[in-house]
């Protein structure tokens, strides 16, 4: 048994950030203060700009890569430079290297309570793009909404089906939520009525964060891809499913899912997830060549969990449990099969992996499986049920890996439901 | 009668840029050359990073608006920054203005030919969305994929139907576009194949340009939606039709339109177009309150056209013509929708109009239509047939409004296509 690395700061075993994971993301002192780069370890943020600054840091492709208020320009500075300053990071916060450890001076200005700080969007997403690809979860809308015998669409199974998202309305966790208004239809009216969405919804997703930019007309390979990938995040999905309804077809969902979509502000790298590496499910039918990859290894093993928080509700009640590795199609897959037509990514891109649903109710990604469209309400430990989301009512998702002692975090992502914009029609 | 304003610069009667129009773009000198603001007038472009340097522009809100990359930062500066610099630069090139006019070393310096420049996208595009808003295209396609009795779909008539687009692959005219590759369906195999794009398309659109960011949470009301638009361009949505219908349920278009999406350098103005205002079509259903304006004037008379130009041809074959008036939803109506349920929006965000047919077949914007899906393939001057794209192929569009002797145009936005990316996959 190799002894574990362990830094000079104390790490609780229970914590998401030992100096194992060293997840990036963007802070400020103040809510309005200058933001900058930090990594997350046990309850505190070591500023990265500080180290910088010191000299502390040997850095390739550049430099002043973390006085910024986005990850972009240090993303952009390529694997090898991630790998080196994670290297030197694990390094410098080592029980042993005295450094940091027994320079007050330093330390006081390089670490700060997590608690104290503000987080702050940690990329610039130029794309954002959502998959769809659980299995399980297509199958459940597709039960729902189309026909149980032939819940799967032919292309699903095919690719990784996906669309463009918003990204203008991607938001860093703790940003509140204006429940969306829109046109919804309803059984007895003939026409759609402008309402407060009344079917307001989360999609448990992960997302990655594109690391490598690309030219317009070159496609990235399956054997390359996952050199493309920076780092992971949780995020939520939000979806309006009674505006989704009415306007999705032919073209896709859109006020439906722009109002609003929520990132965790720490991104895991992959080589933090390299040991919790896992399968994914074996592809029956075996994938056209441009996405075929090995199965073993092309995933990872994260628990996720979600909780709902009503206003009045001290404890958050856990209402589902589920994990990544139940991913159907891989992040490389989806990563080639949205460059193959010749589409360019840029780096900060954000793609979600589509709702997580596993196998059972208890871990379906989204209330709409959970309550499988209302007919089975949610029981909450307060008394109250729920179909959908009511107004002041916080979603929170966390995730984790775990491993022979290691525990390798993502923190988590939350939002609050605040009430729909009052309009005031002259009808 | 009125004497029509005339610049001291020669314009000829038939110029899509007299002193009436000059839209917005970006240039340099060389391919590779600094970039700046310029307007168009004529045959020159006018180098507005000189004006300002010389102190000939008067200025709100802000200072170094020309000396830019891209038109973002003057667009941020707000309308009446917009209106003030038009009216500046109206009497600056106006025959009767000394200023410029005897100066020869400042119009040395101010003024390029446009055919010695290289033109650039003029706007920074962060989200890019596409609508479907012309009741010609949109029962067009219902005919040929769905119901011919049944053509368009509930929401169609209720809500300008609209989809995210890709903003990373936007380009502007005159880039190649590498013909795209990716999963096909055909109908005498089981499986999709992967194989170049048969049925590359081009589509007719105009795009308009957002001239103001807005917060999340907080939808344009129609009646202030017109101040939202800094002016309009040419644009053609490339699609590949049988990548489109097989990726495209339940989600809508991706790869089909993500490889690249081609607009017309110049930015014309709503100022510039005011005297071509017209009336849309009378919408029945009479739509919901937030969408409720009056019909008249909210659209404008745009003459547009589409020619194709085999690589073996001199002259290019005009293969449709139509106007932007037929629009069935109006710019105000899709940028209002867009925000209703809390979208924010950003200066420089891209908003296509969706393919504009007209009631006739030659009118008809995209080669889908103009073939009826290769049942009826198009003759060329040249002895050739086409039904979809060929390699070689260049295809452009125009667009011009004329009254009263004055004609106010946006050029042209044209691309070539080349051949796939030659893939090799051991399989």
């Amino acid at each position: 048994m190799t002894m574990q690395l362990t830094s000079f700061i104390e790490v609780k075993k229970d914590s998401d950030f030992p100096i194992q994971n060293l997840p990036f993301g963007v802070f400020s002192e103040s809510p309005n203060g200058t933001r900058r780069v930090g990594v997350a370890l046990g309850e505190w943020v070591v500023d990265l700009s500080v180290l910088e600054e010191n000299g502390l840091l040997e850095l390739e492709n550049g430099r002043d890569f973390f006085n910024q208020s986005t990850l972009n320009k240090f993303i952009d500075s390529g694997k090898a430079n991630w790998s080196k300053v994670r290297a030197q990071l694990q390094h410098l916060l080592a029980k042993d290297t005295a450094t940091l450890r027994d320079h007050a001076e330093l330390r006081n200005k390089t670490f700060y309570k997590q608690s104290a700080v503000t987080m702050h969007m940690p990329v610039h997403v130029p794309g954002y793009t959502d998959f769809y690809s659980s299995k399980e979860h297509a199958t459940n809308v597709g039960c729902m909404f189309r026909d149980p015998k032939n819940a799967l669409l032919a292309n699903w199974s095919e690719l990784p089906v996906g669309y463009n998202g918003r990204a203008s309305s991607v938001v860093v966790s703790g940003t509140d939520i204006v429940r969306p208004s829109g046109q919804i239809k309803v059984p007895d009216q003939e026409r759609p009525i402008f309402s407060a969405c009344r079917k307001l919804d989360f999609e448990l997703e992960t997302g990655f964060i594109v690391g490598k930019s690309t030219q317009l007309g070159e496609p990235v390979a399956i054997e390359d891809a996952w050199d493309h990938i920076f780092g992971m995040v949780l995020f939520n999905d939000w979806s309006a499913r009674d505006i989704q309804q009415w306007e999705y077809v032919p073209l896709g969902p859109f006020n439906a899912k722009t109002f609003a979509s929520s990132i965790s502000p720490w991104i895991v790298t992959l080589e933090a997830l390299a040991p919790f590496k896992t399968n994914s499910p074996i592809q029956e039918p075996k994938p056209l060549a441009y996405l075929r990859e090995d199965h073993t290894h092309n995933s990872y093993d994260i628990n996720l969990s979600v909780e709902l928080k009503p206003e009045n509700q001290q404890q958050a009640d856990v209402i589902s449990q589920t994990n990544f590795k139940y991913m159907y199609w891989s992040m490389a897959q989806q990563l080639t099969h949205h460059t193959i037509a010749g589409c360019n990514l840029q780096v900060g891109d954000l793609m979600g992996s589509g709702t997580i649903s596993g196998p059972t109710p208890d871990s379906y990604g989204s209330l709409l499986e959970i309550t499988w469209n209302t007919t089975k309400p949610l029981q909450l430990s307060n008394g109250e049920q729920r179909s959908f989301m009511q107004d002041g009512d916080t979603l929170i998702m966390k995730g984790y890996c775990e491993k022979d002692g290691l525990r390798i975090g993502f923190g988590e992502v939350s939002g609050k439901i605040l009430p729909a914009v009052a309009f005031n029609f002259a009808d």
